[in-house]
């Protein structure tokens, strides 16, 4: 696969990112071993064993996988808790793991509405319960009776409940202003990254120049990168803008094309917005252009939209890309063909854990469609719970019922809390000499360039480590922060970042930004 | 990817089989479109549009994965439904869907206590309500306890949560007579299914002759026939004895793997036990030689056990591959890779939906371990309410707790039941002339022989079926019954099957019964 230099540089660590097992880290800390076949650790010592699985004979391809948000300052972040625990010393007393967007994680609460609904579908009895309101209570029973044997324990038919996809075309007909959705178009998903890595493989083909590449922004979202590795696809990387909010630049996009056209057939072209993780909002216009450049070159749209309700600064507002395309006129919407993808797990909602998402495609062909169909049927169905969950999010209480006053204040406050913790943390940030903060528009990120001193990098060099990993390593070791370097995501060549999420509580993010900047200071003077 | 006949005839089907709209379904009736590239029908009529999604370029180890189980079949069941629904007359009234091993669906009532425990997790404050047993509630708040946030809506580490791999662990040791499980060798899965294809990636490798071969019995469960396709692994297939109660024969196995070693690099073997969809539980002496034989030819071990608690036949008893290996001494038991597959979807839960499912892997490389963790890391997390379910299916209700009584009476209520449509479907079929099947030992499934009529099976290569694809189709359209043709599963040339699950209802699963017999006489006068 080729890949940007920020990520390229990486390489070395792979093994060492994904040391879950204490066992499997120190081994892999051991490059002494890996060349020879088959030999390998076990509890018993280090004794000579023929097998068949090993890292010469695997899958190439998933040795080439990546996934930062949980690679190696993860793994030591939790072997850091695990110490914790047994009572060793540290100059503090927990780890904040501001490396995932895992909202419940972090304190934040459920709709009540959405958990009650669950409840009654999980427990049927219930539906018998007063305490229940009456509208989380039809809503469980409609859910059910669509499920196979009125249970979520059925399977459901593999392209999603049908009661649901009808649900769900509404709420985008809804979103996008009443532009007609067909729920046959719908296909509900395990989280949206499913939808996402099932997309790629329909996409991928051909051999050596007629391989698929496929664009993606850099920074980008490491799933992209990790699936089309895993797929043996091309990664064709453009930059994002960091000096204008990391806006999009088509002539950005016109250029990474070009050189890719040497070595790969460009097939499909992938945007984050609200962006992952550098939480910009794209323009009307932005997209438009990206619609038109997409039409212009034959390139496949996949339009990662799961942070749609997560927008916060002034001016800035979500526009579907399947809304602007069917704007654009027949010459557009009857033309572009659009994946666009949504989830359960971030917005006002943050349920992570369910696994509920779903895409839609638009001008997807017919007999690709029917191949598609095919192929999610091999898994049978997406997790029943996570698509009832998403029927409720589509289909939430309305004005006249009981439900609708707690709901509506539940999901503002969780709205309003995220956008004063955005503000927050980029004016926080902004006040360390050497960190530079964009805004965060939207998504539940920042991303700020850190300057490091060449001492430092050149130390991070010695260490066998990117420069940015050395700084987050060192602010893990030294105040429990867990953040994921800027090189996991990709970045330019010679830039430094990280990103963090806005999702610890208030009081706990102040103290977090507080240990960043005094941190960073020391480092500074450390190292200068 | 090699075939086997009887799935290499059903090629023609591929496009037919999914379509699941009615457009698509239509649409691929039209052969006349699929070769022109690009053109497309949509609602507006058919005119020409250049896409860049079609099938000439679409993946193409996707267009040769092939699902029966949710085949063209149960498409056209649904469109029956549909039909009913508009009022349409038929010979029946309504549609028994007899094709897929899905237990509420078919009326089987789902285990109290794990729901109660579902239900207080997804909604805590029930923690407070009288209503529920203690037993339920110390469970409950457990598990949340092993969630970030205490809210199943948090992300889970991406190989399970710690607690419930423990859980999981203590179960094994328990069913193994104490052989220890290290929780380390546990991952959890989105059913078992991600788990055995996550399996089959890793071991997928080489081009030409190295690539990797993976032998699985015919009959198959198509997963691993469609998992090899995407992969572009090679299937080696194994027949199963269907003169011996579709026993295992390692005489056949020799002969399936010298054949294979022509072409291919054979690397894994996959059994499943009990076996789906032929229903035969595996001797220890069986299992024993299978490990021999994996150890003598360097092969890595996959052990489908998702039916282990699913045994009726007297004598007969569910062995796990994982116990045998190591009651067969340290020359195995230290060096036979083995990964077996357990699920929530089966057994006497028969929990489909919830896609809860683990694998434990037995000698794995310690550095392939650390891949395998980055590559589940990736998709982040089987869904928390699935690992939620699996944790109290390996942790019931015990003797001194309140929910215990109940618990018992309903898992052995469930079992015992299925037991006897076990016998009763193989009783009431063998009194069919020409159709023999074999004692249903265990899982869900019977897999009867159907002796076709020449001139039925000249009238289906008329058009264009499979024989047995035109048999069920047949019963389906007359009846209302649906059932998956064996080629579906694969078969020895020129014998016909069909599968059969046997969780109906007791009294409609004898209607179907009587059905089939009266549809089988009279198809066989008709062909006579």
């Amino acid at each position: 696969m080729q890949t940007v230099k920020g990520i390229g540089v990486r390489a070395s660590l792979v093994c060492c990112e994904a040391g879950a097992a204490g066992r499997g880290f120190r081994l892999v800390l051991k490059p002494s071993l890996s060349g020879i076949h088959g030999d390998t650790m076990t509890e018993n010592g280090c004794e000579y064993r023929d097998r068949v699985l090993t890292m010469d004979t695997m899958n190439p391809n998933v040795k080439r996988v990546e996934y930062a948000v949980r690679g190696p300052i993860v793994q030591r972040a939790v072997q850091i808790e695990r110490e914790l625990k047994m009572g060793i010393k540290k100059p503090f007393t927990e780890v904040i793991k501001a490396n995932i967007g895992d909202c419940h994680a972090m304190g934040q609460k459920p709709i009540t509405f959405f958990r009650q609904v669950l409840a009654l579908c999980s427990y049927p009895d219930l539906l018998e319960d007063s305490k229940f309101p009456e509208d989380a209570k039809s809503r469980a029973r409609r859910i059910l009776q669509a499920c196979g044997g009125g249970s979520l324990g059925a399977y459901s038919t593999s392209q999603g409940i049908e009661m649901i996809r009808q649900d769900i075309a509404r709420y985008i007909e809804q979103r996008d202003g009443g532009i007609t959705c067909d729920p046959d178009n719908i296909y509900l998903s395990t989280g949206a990254s499913d939808a996402i890595v099932t997309m790629l493989k329909l996409l991928v083909s051909g051999e050596g120049m007629s391989r698929t590449g496929v664009m993606i922004s850099i920074p980008q979202y490491p799933l992209y990168s990790a699936a089309l590795a895993d797929l043996g696809a091309v990664q064709i990387s453009y930059y994002l803008d960091e000096d204008n909010c990391w806006s999009l630049d088509i002539s950005e996009l016109r250029h990474a094309l070009q050189e890719a056209k040497k070595h790969c057939s460009p097939r499909a072209l992938c945007i984050i917005n609200p962006g992952n993780p550098t939480g910009q909002v794209q323009s009307r216009q932005c997209i438009e252009d990206v619609i038109r450049f997409a039409a212009a070159e034959k390139l496949f749209l996949m339009a990662d939209e799961v942070y749609q309700d997560n927008v916060y600064a002034d001016g800035c507002k979500f526009h579907s890309f399947k809304k602007v395309l069917f704007e654009m006129g027949l010459e557009y919407s009857e033309k572009v063909e659009l994946a666009s993808f949504h989830s359960t797990s971030k917005c006002y909602m943050g349920e992570c854990g369910f696994r509920g998402g779903y895409m839609e495609v638009v001008n997807l062909d017919p007999e690709v469609k029917v191949q598609l169909t095919k192929l999610v049927s091999v898994r049978l169905c997406p997790p029943v719970p996570g698509q009832a969950l998403l029927d409720v999010v589509v289909n939430p209480p309305q004005p006249d019922e009981p439900s609708y006053d707690t709901f509506i204040k539940e999901r503002t406050d969780t709205l309003a809390t995220l956008a004063e913790k955005a503000s927050m943390t980029q004016e926080i940030l902004n006040q360390v000499p050497g960190i530079k903060c964009n805004p965060v528009q939207g998504a539940m990120y920042t991303f700020p360039r850190i300057h490091l001193p060449p001492k430092a990098i050149l130390e991070a060099k010695e260490k066998g480590q990117v420069p940015d990993m050395f700084y987050c390593m060192k602010l893990l070791e030294e105040t429990g922060i867990c953040l994921v370097p800027g090189s996991g995501f990709g970045q330019r060549d010679g830039t430094y970042h990280f990103r963090m999420t806005i999702l610890p509580p208030k009081e706990k993010l102040k103290i977090v930004l507080a240990k960043i900047k005094e941190f960073h200071q020391h480092f500074m003077e450390q190292y200068s």
